[in-house]
């Protein structure tokens, strides 16, 4: 697909994020990051991401452990565009020509890092379309190991590991919410497949309150919060048990994934 | 659920594996584990894991990292028993009872670590049920950062990382795989969403070309293998450009994650 190319071409290196934006704890990146990504990401010059400022934020803490090898006023951020509302992220074809500016850096011969908020990049964020893009140029994609919010979580809960779905976001609105509700616990039932799903921090005890009220009293129900950092919990156990014993409330700040498995 | 605890209970460590067991490399755990998780395998004194031998050896390079509290032969190491044949791990609430001995070290007070053979325990191997059984007898679950081959591949396939499912292996028989195939390729054009398998390494060259052979020439095609090791290869592209240009195979020795969804 790809023309040979006339110059050595840079890598898209997808480097993984902590888990505490938005949190009020910053924890020790040595926590969540092996040592080898924190070297790998204080090389890069180039930077695709979701928001210039917070990567900035992250690059000081990488130069507080590993010196960058650019002052930081000379590393060249780039964000994502957004995608249009109600789009299928990472499903575009037709979006990979507008995203080869922003791989103009590794056209060059530079390994241009691709950040997300959380966690990997390209997994539930907007970054996976660029992946899509530099695969097409033929330029080289290096994941780096690091924390996954999903599957820490999805370990956490002992539920089903060998057969999952992530479903993103489920909708706000009740009704709609329920609905939702019974048709993935009929999935799940029927493929005995663990469901995944996530909510904006302001939500959590809302949708929680939903999985309790909606979900069979025998479905198993896992809720992880606060993933990596002090405050984290991590509960299963049945719906009807969530009935009878609800638990501290989780609360608006930190990010959450819940999980079930029809029983 | 649970009674008062009568002593200050251990908790059940989920500790990441390095991605190159059974491969002729070994990796720095430096570039797959976090420092923090390397420090607390080192202070472990008691283990479950899927085998005795290979967490023997995952110990001993943590102890030329970081110094075990213990001297290796007093690392008290359980093996996990092998589920049935055709039970669906993670889904036996009749199990928990079985583990209760394996969790025995928590209920006296010390923490266990929880060993996959590769990446994150509890996700594609018989470590769940553990983890259930924790959460039944009241033991706090931990969950630490490592690599995950299957969020690594589809981080890298740049497909769909809003909704995506893990399916685990395919069948061997080849009417039967190509028949699950069609399956599944409905079930991802119906819901957009990007369907993941594994492979035991010496068929992973023959499950690529029934891949290539079964789904449609539109449908987005992406192989991961041997991610985290020296001969790591990522590509990504429709079906019908990976029957034009097939590329190299991938050999009988690299685990590889293969992940699809259709155009």
């Amino acid at each position: 697909m790809s023309t040979e190319p006339t110059n050595p071409r840079g890598k898209l290196v997808l480097v993984p994020n902590a888990l505490d934006l938005g949190t009020e704890t910053e924890v020790d990146l040595r926590e969540v990051l092996p040592q080898a990504v924190i070297e790998r990401a204080a090389t890069l010059g180039h930077w695709v991401a979701e928001n210039a400022k917070t990567t900035r934020a992250l690059l000081k803490r990488v130069h507080a452990l590993v010196p960058l090898a650019l002052p930081l006023q000379q590393i060249q951020i780039t964000e994502l565009p957004r995608p249009p509302k109600g789009s299928a992220a990472g499903k575009g074809g037709a979006a990979a020509p507008d995203l080869k500016p922003l791989l103009a850096a590794a056209l060059a011969g530079h390994d241009i890092g691709l950040l997300s908020e959380a966690g990997l990049p390209a997994v539930a964020d907007p970054g996976a379309a660029l992946v899509q893009a530099a695969h097409a140029l033929g330029i080289v994609v290096v994941p780096m190991a690091g924390p996954s919010s999903l599957l820490l979580a999805l370990a956490a809960s002992g539920l089903n590991g060998q057969s999952f779905a992530f479903v993103g976001y489920l909708p706000v609105e009740p009704a709609a919410r329920a609905a939702r509700l019974r048709e993935l616990e009929t999935v799940s039932r029927r493929l005995g497949q663990t469901q995944i799903a996530i909510e904006t921090p302001y939500r959590n005890d809302a949708l929680l309150a939903a999985l309790v009220q909606h979900l069979q009293p025998t479905t198993q129900l896992a809720v992880a919060c606060g993933l990596t950092l002090p405050g984290e919990r991590c509960e299963s156990r049945c719906v009807q048990a969530w009935r009878s014993s609800p638990g501290a409330p989780l609360g608006g700040r930190l990010p959450a994934v819940f999980s079930w498995l029809a029983g």
